[in-house]
């Protein structure tokens, strides 16, 4: 992809139209509710899924060879509706599309301070009439169902020009499919629509969910001097001509609003035109302007400046300006993999959104955090369902999931992870932890707590010696299924159980109403202490799960070099009996669960696991880049970080077209401000230390510390900390207590140097790619 | 099922309507290539599946909610094809449907010594004839493609009846699917027929599979005195009409048979008309004659004589005919899980049919066993190339197939149960040692063995102690999966690799052939000799997999009593991580491996696993008989091989309908005989040692040993062990070793009392059946 290194620009200089399913993820704005992919408005070529609302989702039911008790019944898929941004231009007659004529200029220019996509085009039909295009579009961060959008048409000098703008262009939209009886498949079926002089409306709905979504919208045109336009109607709706004398223009100014969910289109319908007339009202500069007050507020907390490293500035701002707009407005419905960005893994919610996504919107934006944890509680009732039809007490958390029903269709790999219901409450203690925010402690975090804590006392078991064990799991790494104490699970699952005890003694009331009793909290705390970590005294290692440094390594001679997945040519059978690590797994764990291991343990577990994980998932490059910065590997960890945030700018995986990895994304952050910064935030205490490995001269962050908000500001010749709100705050810079507040809010420290040791050997072929 | 208890028949002395779906099952003749299920030849109401072709399947696309590397891409189903045993019936206008009108008289009759189905009806229409209806079928076991029937309508005295008589009434075939795309899905279609006065001829095709069958009729018209009758032809083809007489009668004599292959209709017709015109000329009394001196033959070596519990003997007999059904013509296809009695498993075959039928067949049909092995040696090409996509050497066949191509579609009961690769060169071993079959030994078994043992070598691994794991196995019981070092499976491994060490150097043409040299021959017998066996020390108990005892045991309280099988109720997730043994499996290594194991180390496992072991699977019963035989647990073996020997005739599983269990069928036979019988050939050895449960005053049965051909007749006043066949024979007889000679054929001894210790109780409502 032809994309220039800018710091505050992601630029498509030219176009590539064999690039668009890319780029139309990486240029898409979007909300966390509502996402505008980067098509074109002309849909010339089509680009499948160009807008994407969270919750307008299809149940699609599973067919299994050999069905069993417990699979789930069916998929859910997040289908794209209608677009508000489609737009159908005609040239004296003849229809924009770049693939004719002559397109002798075509930039697109994604702005990542504003969150504004803009485009010019320089066209010349293939009758020989040119034009000029420009077009704009952005998603309010604010007003969650808004989409504001210019298209701008423009006569050269010399040329005059006849056009017909026709707003609303559907583009590809969802079909409904066909059940085997000739019943209605699942799919998203139009019911309704109106239309007037600039002005539309369209409703769909999702036949077997049910989900129904109203697109309203509204256009004002203006136009230059001497251009003669008018609407008028014809066959498939209005329609938009216009004169344009040399030089003259004509910009059609669109607002679109979308509502939806399982009512009428009636209620669907007033909502939109509710949202639309706010916005009439408010005016295009007051929105533009709340929205742009929203995304300062987030630079403010959020930029990490890096200095030495261009790609990576370019880059980690971009990271940020993703995991913001997958976030943002999440209220109801939770984070997705890929954000709203493309259809891949059919939209669906995992783990990800609250191992590697939160901990960075803790600092960024910590209200989304919040909206996505108070979702996961909303789902509650469906988790404890699914524990239920386990035959489990507390709240077993689906894999994946839009509705928050477990959609997976493969157990091992699903059902057998049981750690994302501990990852759950993980997330919500370090949200407490980063934020201070007891509301929602109280108000979802006891529930969270108790639920899950009731949960792992019948998934796990004591042994005659009283260890206490989970058996029969699949931990992160998805190479290695169903096995006994993984140790990553078995440490948050000891995390969730003691938090579970110190948030109910917070909040006796709320824990007096679930039952939870002082025996219930001594069996919570007794599991905690007594959980296994296997360990391999012969190695000195510790095992990422029960026996497995006694498995056979694999033989990496066995299948040919290259990044193909593993999995894409390895069958189950053999991935599972061997010490093959797809991702990060113990050493996942020596971040999440840094307390229990001792440096020199730290130190010998990564070196053993270095060399078995292979990085076929995206979700392992950020972990070995902050646990290899720990360890003093500052090549290393800068090469994982660069992996992490060109992974779909380089579209390193060739998947970028399915949506961008919204947790590696966010990861790319996390590399650099626990990686390099060093921040850690273990039992109230929060450690700093930051190392720039040779290629970073400085990084520059600031993170929320129990609701207060710090600078960390790392030269060659020194760091400064400043307090920038809030209250007193003690932070652990390497081995010294420094204390900052209102009026001592700054103070300076010699940057450690670091002598890097030899570092490990990664997998042949699987070095980091940044 | 109302049937009546009779030495040597299988008698239904009235219908019961509902029940025709499992009666259909058990009143099945066949022959291994050709069975027609006991169902009604007018079909009303309708059976599916009345007439199996084991040639015939279909491929049926597998769709997956999450595909992976290496799965089976598409299923393959048993089809039913068009019935030749089917008849339509008007009595004076009237269809007869036992349904309407009054049935004063139904009766069939299952012969187990002839294989012969005999019907009676005495109907009255709804109109007020009174009909007799008798009817006769049987499938050749001589020439397999073979169907004989009759169908002879009589008026009572006192009534004249017109009749008309419609032969070839197809009842339910197949009919073809549809692909989402409308393309022609997988299914039977027909392709082309013929008829003529008595004679009919189908050709059906399987779309996918192309596999091609044709059915060609004849029908010879006998009548009484004073019977008016006469072929007419109208639309749908040619039909019988009589005018019957106060006491008169017609009868249709038909002779049908099936040619199927992946060929040209014109081909197969010819093939089904030589068929036919050879049984023509033998005539049809030569034809039943050689039918019974097959069946004669059978019956010399494989009865068994059980006195005191006449319900037991009837059922022997009735598993010994299904057995011998589903096995005699499996020339070329190979033995299936429900024979050709049901569509359950698709028509599969399993490892049951080396694990637990070809035990059996070594000596009462072992020609069967020998076309079986064959069978599996033909199809090596696709287990090579199974083992390939594992990235494996050698061979791994396939868990469940109809072509010799891997079909599940759920690996961690399939793939990773790797012990039928060992279960088939195993059923090798002791099928030549049981014959003495040295031409099988050369022609296929070294290739198997050789194939087999290379796949062990890259699918187990020694440890850096130099000992032999297998690991991430299923082993026998279906409700532990996926774990490393599986007893049975590694103790079987371990005789195939010990197996193909002997056997390459008895046959050392065929190993150079292959490739084999002493250096790999020697990998093998340290493979062999190191293989791990789980031992748990601390309970003296051998382990069914590492770490088995270790886990949890299951709470019974957790899920309702009732024979609902735990896996319709619980998840895999929660079955897997417990110690809940679904059926036979470290037991079974008891019976396999028997030779590994101490008496007083057999006491304590089955003591161990008993109270674990909830019997879900049918593949169970019979060994744990022949285990609490031996463990002097007598009147419980009694009850397992009743509950083994009524599986069916009890609907025990309420699945009969599928078909019969084969394997359980057999399993009745091998109860009492390895059982009671005490029968073991290890090593060379022979040893017996009858012991007789306080329900049974006498057992005789006969066996082959090397070739010879051996009675044991146990009754409470001694045992005579008999020569009836063969060269010298040395048997150990509890701890005396007696030879037998075609000199001195016969030796008499004391029946050896045993004292019942104290049994090992079952999991809560899971006691014997039987």
């Amino acid at each position: 992809m032809p994309l220039t290194v800018e710091p505050w620009t992601l630029r498509e200089p030219t176009l590539d139209v064999d690039d668009l399913p890319r780029t139309a993820a990486l240029l898409t704005v979007a909300n966390g509710h509502l996402g505008v992919r980067g098509v074109l408005e002309e849909q010339r070529p089509a680009v499948a899924g160009g807008t994407l609302l969270a919750p307008v989702y299809e149940r699609h039911p599973h067919d299994y060879p050999e069905p069993a008790y417990g699979y789930p019944d069916h998929d859910e898929r997040l289908e794209p509706v209608v677009d508000a941004c489609g737009v159908d231009l005609e040239v004296d007659g003849e229809p924009l599309d770049v693939r004719t004529g002559s397109l002798e200029h075509h930039e697109r220019r994604l702005h990542l301070r504003t969150g504004v996509l803009e485009r010019e085009a320089v066209w010349t039909s293939p009758g020989g009439t040119p034009v000029e295009v420009r077009t704009r579009r952005w998603v309010s961060l604010v007003r969650r169902e808004l989409v504001v959008t210019a298209y701008e048409v423009r006569a050269p000098q010399g040329a005059r020009v006849r056009v017909r703008v026709v707003p609303g262009c559907p583009g590809p939209g969802g079909a409904p499919g066909r059940g085997a009886d000739g019943s209605a498949g699942p799919g998203l079926v139009s019911e309704a629509c109106g239309h007037d002089a600039g002005r539309t409306w369209v409703a769909q709905r999702t036949v077997l969910a049910g989900v129904g979504v109203v697109l309203a919208t509204e256009h004002d045109v203006t136009a230059g001097d001497g251009v003669v336009h008018g609407w008028t109607q014809d066959a498939h709706g209005w329609v938009l001509d216009a004169d344009l004398p040399p030089g003259g223009w004509v910009r059609l100014a669109g607002r679109a609003a979308y509502a939806c969910g399982r009512r009428p289109v009636e209620g669907l319908l007033a909502d939109a035109r509710t949202v639309l007339a706010d916005a009439e009202r408010a005016g295009e500069d007051r929105l533009e302007a709340e929205h742009r007050a929203f995304l300062d507020d987030v630079w403010e907390r959020a930029d990490v400046v890096v200095e030495g490293d261009d790609e990576l500035q370019q880059a980690v701002r971009l990271a940020v300006l993703h995991t913001v707009q997958a976030a943002a407005r999440v209220e109801g419905t939770g984070l997705r993999a890929k954000g709203l960005t493309g259809l891949g893994y059919h939209g669906h919610t995992f783990w990800d959104a609250e191992g590697f996504v939160l901990p960075v919107l803790d600092h960024v934006l910590p209200h989304a955090s919040a909206a996505h944890l108070r979702w996961r509680h909303a789902t509650l009732p469906r988790a404890v369902e699914r524990a239920r039809t386990l035959g489990l007490p507390g709240a077993a958390f689906p894999w994946r999931t839009i509705s928050g029903e477990e959609c997976s269709g493969y157990w091992p790999a699903s059902t057998a992870a049981v750690h994302v219901t501990a990852d759950v409450t993980d997330a919500l203690v370090r949200h407490v932890a980063a934020t201070g925010d007891d509301a929602l402690e109280q108000e979802v975090g006891v529930d969270l707590l108790v639920h899950g804590a009731r949960f792992w006392m019948g998934r796990g078991h004591h042994d005659d010696d009283g260890a206490f064990h989970v058996h029969g799991v699949t931990g992160p790494d998805e190479y290695t299924a169903v096995v006994d104490d993984n140790t990553y699970t078995n440490l948050v699952v000891a995390r969730s159980l003691e938090a579970a005890v110190r948030v109910t003694a917070r909040w006796p009331h709320e824990a007096r109403r679930l039952g939870v009793d002082d025996d219930e909290r001594a069996r919570w705390a007794a599991a905690a202490a007594a959980v296994v970590v296997p360990y391999a005294a012969d190695l000195g290692v510790t095992e990422q799960s029960a026996g497995f440094t006694r498995r056979p390594r694999w033989d990496f001679a066995r299948v040919p070099d290259g990044w193909t997945p593993f999995e894409d040519r390895v069958h189950y059978t053999e991935l599972y009996r061997h010490q093959l690590v797809k991702q990060a797994d113990l050493v996942l764990a020596l971040v999440v669960a840094g307390d229990r291991f001792t440096a020199d343990q730290k130190r010998r577990d990564f070196a053993y696991y270095e060399p078995l994980t292979v990085r076929d998932s995206s979700l392992s490059a950020s972990v070995q880049a902050v646990v290899a910065a720990e360890l003093g590997h500052l090549t290393l960890a800068h090469r994982y970080t660069r992996e992490c945030a060109f992974i779909d700018l380089h579209d390193l995986r060739h998947e970028t077209q399915e949506g961008v990895h919204v947790a590696s994304m966010a990861g790319a952050w996390d590399a650099l401000v626990r990686g390099f910064g060093g921040l850690r935030l273990d039992h109230g205490h929060v450690r700093v230390g930051p190392r720039l490995p040779p290629g970073i001269s400085r990084l520059r962050f600031r993170v929320r510390v129990d609701g207060s908000h710090v600078e960390v500001d790392a030269r060659r010749d020194g760091v400064t900390y400043r307090l920038l709100a809030g209250e007193r705050v003690v932070l652990r810079h390497e081995d010294e207590e420094l204390t900052l507040s209102p009026d001592a809010p700054q103070v300076e420290r010699e940057l450690v140097p670091v002598a890097e040791p030899t570092p490990p050997r990664q997998p042949p072929g699987r070095e980091p790619r940044g």
